[in-house]
């Protein structure tokens, strides 16, 4: 499993994953799931993968291709709006999706992959996309400013109580970095290194780019601020009546 | 859907429940999902249900008509072990389900059901089992002291941060009702009231049990404590070094 997520604020865009792949429990590995795609000066985007690891690697592979294939205007380099970045996205997760489930081998094996896709283009809003293994898509609204793939449940307590458009982008990155922690707590499936990118709306780049370990300094500081926040919180809860 | 759950701690026993039940988005009622059965005073009961309401109802009336039927030695009443316990009413469950399946109507209704059953009898150990829709069960041990049934994700984290078989009972009754908060605020199908019950080990009673609408002065002040908790503990999390 995974658990990637976006979050979208008035400033700028925050993006978080783990790292961990699995097929079945007795095999088990560590894999970026974060991806970085700049083309000149005037677009960025970073997009976050979950689901069949082929299927993941195989559509980045060919935005990659259309990228750097300098002679055709193709891909994420030509597009005006970060609707069609999604929704070319969204086609090559259908492409590789439906070439691969063609094969006399494929079985039972689930093919899909879910995206988050990132970014800015010129002097358009900043955004991101939820692009689902069908290659459609959804965005957030302000009451709902973040987006989720794979193992969503677990960490999204915590985003509904603290995160707003208003939110601090630095304030989002920290919720960002304990609704990871606490999803890797409760879910085996969910592991470090942890990748955390923090993009400012208009500078079309990753302004700060962290892989944490579980044993980096700020992760365990982190983690230990916020285990010794939440017992806190929990001593000054009210008492019941007979207490 | 449900969010139920159940705490074993060294003092006793915690039971909370949702009570919203739905058949599709526009078939949405609420029901009871915590069932007190006690029999003499050597032994007392609690039971939380999750799923087919008509499959959880079957069980609970079979189990009440065993118990209060006083002519024959069937039912709660005779059991030596809790595990006994768990066991019967798995076989209840297999049967109401294999009963309402064999209908030709049966289609594809879903008529699984789980529950938790806690409670002790006599002077041995006070216990909780999860029973399975197959009928088998689980307990807890030493590292894992609580059980849930339903949507279990979202309430996981808080009760991996706080819950040891030594916290205070009172304590993990505050905690599971945090859990059912947030639980209730990330997913529409758990909803009040709330119903929460507290057995002190070796009392063979509910030494309180309340049911808590969303504007119970206790739940406004739990969850708005917990809110304010949270929020701070946010704001205490170490910087970036950038910032």
């Amino acid at each position: 499993m995974t658990y990637c997520l976006a979050i979208k604020v008035d400033t700028g865009l925050v993006f978080a994953s783990d790292s961990r792949t699995n097929a079945g429990m007795d095999q088990i590995s560590s894999y970026s799931k974060m991806y970085a795609f700049s083309s000149g000066d005037d677009r960025s985007f970073v997009l976050l993968s979950s689901g069949n690891l082929a299927t993941t690697q195989g559509v980045v592979n060919h935005i990659r291709r259309d990228l750097y294939d300098l002679d055709e205007a193709k891909g994420i380099k030509t597009f005006d709006h970060l609707f069609d970045v999604a929704e070319y996205i969204g086609e090559l997760n259908r492409h590789v999706q439906g070439r691969d489930c063609s094969s006399p081998k494929q079985g039972s094996v689930n093919l899909n992959a879910s995206f988050i896709l990132g970014g800015q283009i010129g002097d358009q809003e900043h955004e991101i996309f939820l692009i689902y293994p069908e290659g459609n898509y959804i965005s957030v609204s302000p009451t709902k400013p973040y987006l989720q793939i794979g193992e969503t449940k677990y960490g999204k307590p915590i985003l509904d109580r603290i995160i707003t458009p208003e939110t601090k982008l630095e304030d989002a990155a920290r919720c960002a970095l304990v609704s990871l922690d606490s999803t890797m707590r409760s879910n085996l499936s969910v592991g470090p290194p942890f990748e955390l990118a923090i993009c400012h709306k208009d500078h079309f780049k990753l302004d700060h780019h962290l892989t944490l370990d579980i044993e980096a300094p700020l992760y365990q500081a982190m983690t230990q601020g916020w285990s010794d926040g939440l017992k806190q919180a929990f001593t000054q809860l009210p008492r019941f009546e007979w207490e």
